[in-house]
């Protein structure tokens, strides 16, 4: 059985990785950029990319005889030589998690929506009144995404404080990027897990300075988001509040908007002026250049382009929107719009905690989108095979970075961006596909091995995740 | 790194399976069977269950000391109690697997299916001219696939009659339960591919009796297929031919049927009277009730009627059609009209070796069938939130077992069928899935357990395979 290293197993005293081998991102959604016998130097501490050059230009100037590896190995420089089957890329960026729904994961998943959300879910997140429950399986799943390369993640946390605290500090002690919110909801929901008005604003309040004075520079790992449920569960004044919250500590928001059909018709019963999530959010201040909007599937264009005229972003959610919004995003022509797309698991509306499941999906949504009208009341994007398994992966990388304000930091390799990267094996034995060998040489080209990665790959692929420049999970 | 037993490495010397714990199987797509406290005694000789009885109650009667144990160990009769987080279920039964293509499965998505087949597929099954290259693939396809838990398979092989014959061999040897064609194609193919008529058919005879010869009985693992690929491929008299061969030796047939827009019209262009691949095949005498039809997306409901008059069966290949086909097959709507439907991979159309993918992905089909009218050419099926984990599971089991004609066989746990089944862990740690615990316990049921593990696990959840009463892959 694979044994992982943790944070707490890896030195700290790492000053910098020398890496060599083949690095794969991508900068657009049409192509890889694959950069083969390359090397990556990696300022440990200040989590950047420092160089990167030709490796054997890497050679003449800085590679070292055995001896002077020893030396560097002293002077605390890890060389990582890839091996021939290994490619370094991109750590994956989930746009919606519900970190207090991860036990719940791939069970329960036998009823619509709004039924699922009151006969399961909402009573699953009410347990999260508990510290002790909540350091469990917060521990369990940012150690679940983290092998599975989920390096960032925008976090919904449960409606409590403290429980979301441990959510932030988990992250950070473990070593992930994160964007945690305190979920707001004072309306519309089971007595035992509703809040009143004043204390969802106070605790909100309370998370950000939390987090602003724990992680406080623009470097820190754990960010603070404004985090309203959804409409209907937020009261006018709720949602007028977080406005103000938000503007106040020029904060992330994140929320959900236009999911389904019968989310779209409950918020026109409640808001008979607006109708629409859209005005709504952007009446009370919650549409900003830092909003992110899950799922967004039955937008129109016009919606969109508001959106985009704003800088606001959206998360495309393809396991979740298919089996519980039962409709699609349609992914390319949002993008054509000028739209931010990010991609999200949706835990635990998405049936997998891997964005490599998701990418996938994505692809396949595509494809519905070329023979099924959107959701019943739109037509059918006809950008078909436009997602592909390169797509998808700009989104979950790229787009994901673009979507939280971070496109200059992470997503790709660049000079001065921070190292947030995957360690990936397409040719372990034993894996969920078959790296088919003669006479012991690997079949597949680097293309070909990474895209079987991404299409049939699973965690066991993921040999070593950085983030910030840290190694944070090893498979030994 | 798990080690995997082959049947090479197991000795042949036992007797009987005495097997102590949770049963589940699915008789109906409605619900789950769950035996609990049971035990089954297997004939290993037989391969047939022997009982199935309460846990104490066979204590009563067999339940024996701990030297009595050790004796019965020595009369060659094993043991197996369950962990508390383990079940046995039914083998999966793939009804869809072009065997050459196994090497390229996750990779060359980039096209649509003509194009597809053209540039990649033709070129890729024309290498198994080579027998060694054949013997490389197909031991390495059917170890995945067992390990995948797929205990049966319905085999394309190539056109050639040297790598089909491999094929046969491999899964004999392997211990997997197969139906195997050597596929015919005599038009319409590359030069270095394609078959004459002549050669097409007498291959195809000596397949059969090559198969028939070595696993003579009913009980053999391996079975012949008559396999013209598709109607377009093969000419009028080639499909004649055919015919003639599946009636004379009372062979199962395999061929595509309603596959996608751009197939049914080329075959409509083809064949002026007939136009539809459902006539086109009652005219050869190629529909029988021993013809498996793969994908038919795009049945009319009065072709479904036909197929259920003779008796012939459906596979569903929900990851391909989507990503390929570009529709959906309607389960339920088509279950309803009386068809008997088996689930299939459809490597590498479909990008994944596993039917535990598939099952997902019948999940969202229906789904999609929800708001998308079936590829274009129908209204939406409005039979949603009706498949579910436990409908797939029962189709990639018992579904694809009646498919087969092996209904009475494999697919449930009844006294007197054969033993074809999976020891599952669910609680397995490092695993796709977390099990969490609190104190060492196990916090989910049985039914939890097994919903997520069918959700959200994969094969390192599979530590035991057993085929016709033999265990053929352990993971140790
Ligand atoms: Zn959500
Ligand atoms: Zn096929």
């Amino acid at each position: 059985m694979a044994r992982f290293t943790t944070p707490a197993d890896i030195p700290s005293t790492v000053e910098k990785y020398v890496i060599t081998g083949t690095f794969i991102d991508a900068p657009t959604p049409k192509a890889l950029r694959v950069r083969e016998n390359c090397e990556i130097v990696v300022d440990a501490r200040s989590g950047r990319i420092e160089a990167i050059r030709d490796a054997d230009v890497g050679a003449v100037g800085n590679r070292k005889s055995d001896a002077e590896k020893e030396k560097a190995g002293a002077e605390n420089i890890v060389r990582v030589d890839m091996g021939a089957t290994q490619v370094v890329c991109p750590g994956l960026i989930d746009c919606h998690v519900h970190a207090p729904q991860f036990r719940q994961l791939g069970t329960k998943t036998d009823v619509p929506l709004v039924e699922w959300l009151e006969k399961y879910t909402f009573p699953e997140e009410a347990a999260f009144t508990s510290i002790t429950h909540a350091e469990r399986i917060y521990t369990a799943l940012v150690r679940r995404l983290l092998r599975n390369g989920t390096t960032t993640a925008l976090y919904f946390g449960s409606n409590h404080l403290p429980a979301t605290r441990v959510l932030a500090d988990t992250c950070a002690r473990s070593g992930q990027r994160a964007f945690v919110g305190k979920t707001c909801s004072d309306q519309f929901l089971p007595d035992n897990y509703v809040e009143t008005t004043g204390a969802s604003l106070k605790d909100t309040e309370s998370f950000i300075t939390y987090c602003r004075e724990k992680w406080p520079s623009e470097a820190g790992l754990v960010k603070p988001v404004v985090t309203p449920r959804f409409v209907p569960t937020c009261s006018a004044e709720l949602l007028d509040g977080l406005g103000k919250l938000a503007a106040k500590y020029n904060c992330h928001v994140q929320t959900h908007a236009s999911e389904s059909v019968d989310e779209v018709a409950w918020v026109a019963e409640l808001y008979q002026n607006e109708k629409r999530d859209i005005k709504i959010l952007q009446r009370f201040g919650l549409l900003t250049d830092k909003t992110v909007l899950a799922h967004c599937c039955h937008l129109y264009d016009e919606e969109v382009g508001e959106v985009v005229r704003v800088g606001a972003a959206v998360t495309s959610c393809p396991y979740s929107n298919i089996l519980f919004a039962r409709a699609t995003v349609p992914i390319p022509h949002f993008k054509s719009l000028g739209l931010k797309i990010g991609m999200g698991s949706d835990i635990a509306g998405g049936m997998s905690s891997s964005l490599w499941t998701n990418m996938r999906l994505a692809t396949l949504q595509d494809r519905i989108d070329s023979f099924s009208p959107r959701g019943g009341d739109k037509p059918a994007g006809k950008e078909n095979w436009v997602v592909d398994y390169k797509y998808a992966f700009h989104v979950a990388t790229v787009g994901g970075a673009e979507a939280l304000g971070i496109g200059k930091e992470v997503g790709l390799f660049e000079v001065g961006m921070r190292w947030d990267a995957l360690l990936v094996d397409y040719g372990l034995e034993d894996m969920a596909f078959e790296n088919l060998r003669d006479d012991g040489v690997s079949v597949v080209n680097v293309r070909d091995g990474f895209e079987r990665f991404v299409n049939c790959g699973d965690d066991r692929n993921i040999v070593g995740v950085w983030v910030d420049g840290k190694m944070v999970c090893e498979r030994k």
